[in-house]
């Protein structure tokens, strides 16, 4: 995992996975996660108006049990969207099943799916796998690695990260498990996500301290980047507290628990777009001086998935006109009399034009770098924000051009 | 050119192209067009933020002179975008060098760029060249092509269309020219264009006339099509007229011309994203059954530009869980289980789910043709777009991504 200082497992919840046989390749497609005692919860969809069935079931549990999850039901392989009736029903048949062997009720489960659109969900090889799923959970690191690397589609890695809140000699632990790696440009709604996201913890909170803590966490994290700008049908992040670590987050603890939370999110954030299909290149966008933070944001956002801009970051192309033509059309107002853009430590324009200081040589050299920031400076107001993309490739052409009928 | 019916020229313009040394091929890169009597104009300019020098002083010329235009004066190679002042001052030195041969004030010449962002005019070459240029304006078909080939950057093919206007035996034509192959997403403001478009007519017209036919031919042409998405910083369309006819655009024949004029600028959008760079494939999005004109267009362009489908038009895979994901991040509210998508004759999604007619193969033929339509019916409303695009290849990465410092 992607732990420099691997910490342990937040207590109060087990893993496992097991293959159901949705994934064409066979490889592990069903994940559970099991909070024995159960745990609180807060969850962050989609904005997009079409919506997998697991989000309409989803959103519908979180509402019903006023924000109590018991276990998780994810499967790899079939996005279960678009499927209608029947993929309603395939969802909640499924949610039926775990919640017989997890002795709960319907809406303590809560389902994601992720993988193909439009192709029915066979709820059959679900609740079948889901006996010997079920029987196989565990607290232990390889269940948790068994959990991680079910959910993958198109990733190439297993992604996750951890944190530790410390609060007067006692602990609580954040663990943060996701994928996506194409269909990336989340735009997750106030209670707010095909990047699936899932935050485990053991401190002990309410649903709605949750929520408040979830929402700035995700604006700064998973609502700030960006693959290919397709904002999927089926993103979501959930928030589980199972409160077994016996710290309770409150006045005291929030800011530990706020900064733990978002180290953990940022940091799969940064997973996610490293991972991203055919990424050679991660770019952070800083766009400062902004008016607003919304101005910041739509700057950042056009210049991230602009096409010519992207191409010319797979070959470290400093071509920066290409940079101050996207925020040019991103429908924020400025004047470009007062931009000044630079490619890391390069100033690349100002005044209008062509930095005096522009070393074309040296700032290729930047853009040879994996990862390295672009910071457009406004001169507006104070507002500013950090985006994080990816290059565009013959690699992400190939990926999702591929095609045997 | 691409004209079923060839016409003859409009009287009263003349053309010529040379080599002033601008484009790395050494191929014409300085193109003339000449109104001897001068000629009424309207134009629409780009609304990217940020725009080029020729389009600055081509606003300022159109208003001082009150839309009348002696000459044209266009360079390929170099966009003359974020280059300050001196790109203001070597776009005026041009103007004015071409002004003293013509015989008319600096107002009454419009200058167009186009190549690469934020490299020096070189204003010298061009003055040099304008002389042996000027020298060769005529008003034959050998002219005319030499000027549509010279205004050429990534274009692979020279483009341009005519149509006649008729009324009660006698006649106005209508030629337009255009270049454009990548960067290709204009959004025209009201006077309304790194496409370049110029539009000559030997109609008589008043300034103020010719802007309101320009407004909607341009809306339902230039503005409603895509490439990639990345509205220039260049974009020009200009339409002259000579009154050379005898025909005059009144109320008896403005609905002739009309007709003509929007023949020529939908027919020049057309050659626009068919030679767009690496297409392979046209897709028409018509749009039906929305609230708004506007909700028909957000939902058209959001399509348009979405990579995931782009990519899965290049290999006719009819992966329409891609179209209605899209369409779903619009920022239009709708309701998905109303919509139905046909590809080509082919309904793929009907009812928030696959099409019980859905056939994989027959999709996927369609789709093997060069051209075909995406049609995506909301069934909310009676409002209606059509929208041309194409799809996003290996060769449009290669394009883009191509760098040596």
């Amino acid at each position: 995992m992607n732990e420099s200082q691997p910490s342990s497992l937040p207590a109060g919840f087990l893993w496992s996975a097991t293959k159901a046989g949705i994934k064409a390749s066979g490889k592990p497609d069903l994940a559970l996660a099991l909070a024995p005692e159960g745990a609180t919860a807060a969850a962050a969809f989609t904005s997009n108006q079409m919506v997998a069935a697991p989000i309409i079931i989803g959103r519908q549990h979180i509402a019903a049990s006023d924000g109590r999850v018991t276990a998780l039901l994810i499967n790899a392989g079939n996005a279960n969207c678009a499927t209608g009736q029947h993929g309603l029903d395939a969802c909640v048949t499924s949610c039926d099943t775990l919640a017989a062997l997890a002795n709960c009720r319907r809406e303590n489960i809560f389902p994601s799916s992720t993988g193909i659109i439009g192709v029915p969900l066979p709820a059959e090889k679900i609740t079948a796998a889901l006996p010997t799923a079920f029987a196989a959970l565990a607290g232990t690191e390889e269940a948790a690695d068994s959990f991680r690397r079910a959910i993958m589609t198109t990733d190439t890695k297993p992604k996750s990260a951890r944190a530790t809140v410390i609060y007067k000699g006692r602990s609580a632990s954040i663990f943060g498990v996701c994928k996506g790696a194409g269909m990336i440009g989340p735009q997750l709604g106030p209670p707010h996500a095909t990047m699936l996201v899932y935050l485990f913890t053991d401190i002990a909170a309410t649903p709605a301290q949750l929520r408040e803590a979830l929402g700035p966490a995700v604006e700064a994290s998973f609502n700030s980047i960006s693959i290919d700008g397709d904002t999927s049908t089926n993103d979501t992040v959930l928030l589980l507290a199972s409160g077994a670590s016996g710290l309770t987050l409150d006045s005291d603890t929030t800011d530990a628990f706020r900064s733990a939370l978002n180290q953990v999110t940022q940091d799969l954030a940064h997973q996610i777009v490293d991972d991203g299909e055919g990424v050679t290149h991660v770019v952070t966008l800083h766009v400062t001086g902004a008016a607003s933070v919304a101005d910041a944001r739509a700057i950042a956002r056009t210049i991230a998935n602009s096409p010519l801009c992207k191409t010319a970051w797979s070959s470290g192309d400093p071509n920066w006109g290409r940079i101050i033509a996207a925020a040019g059309r991103s429908g924020v107002v400025f004047d470009p009399a007062l931009v000044s853009i630079h490619i890391g430590d390069q100033a690349v324009f100002e005044a209008g034009t062509r930095s005096p200081h522009f070393d074309e040589a040296a700032a290729h050299a930047v853009m040879l770098q994996r990862e390295y920031t672009i910071r457009l400076d406004l001169h507006a107001g104070q507002a500013e924000t950090r985006f994080l993309t990816c290059d565009l490739t013959h690699e992400y052409v190939s990926i999702n051009a591929d095609y045997s009928s």
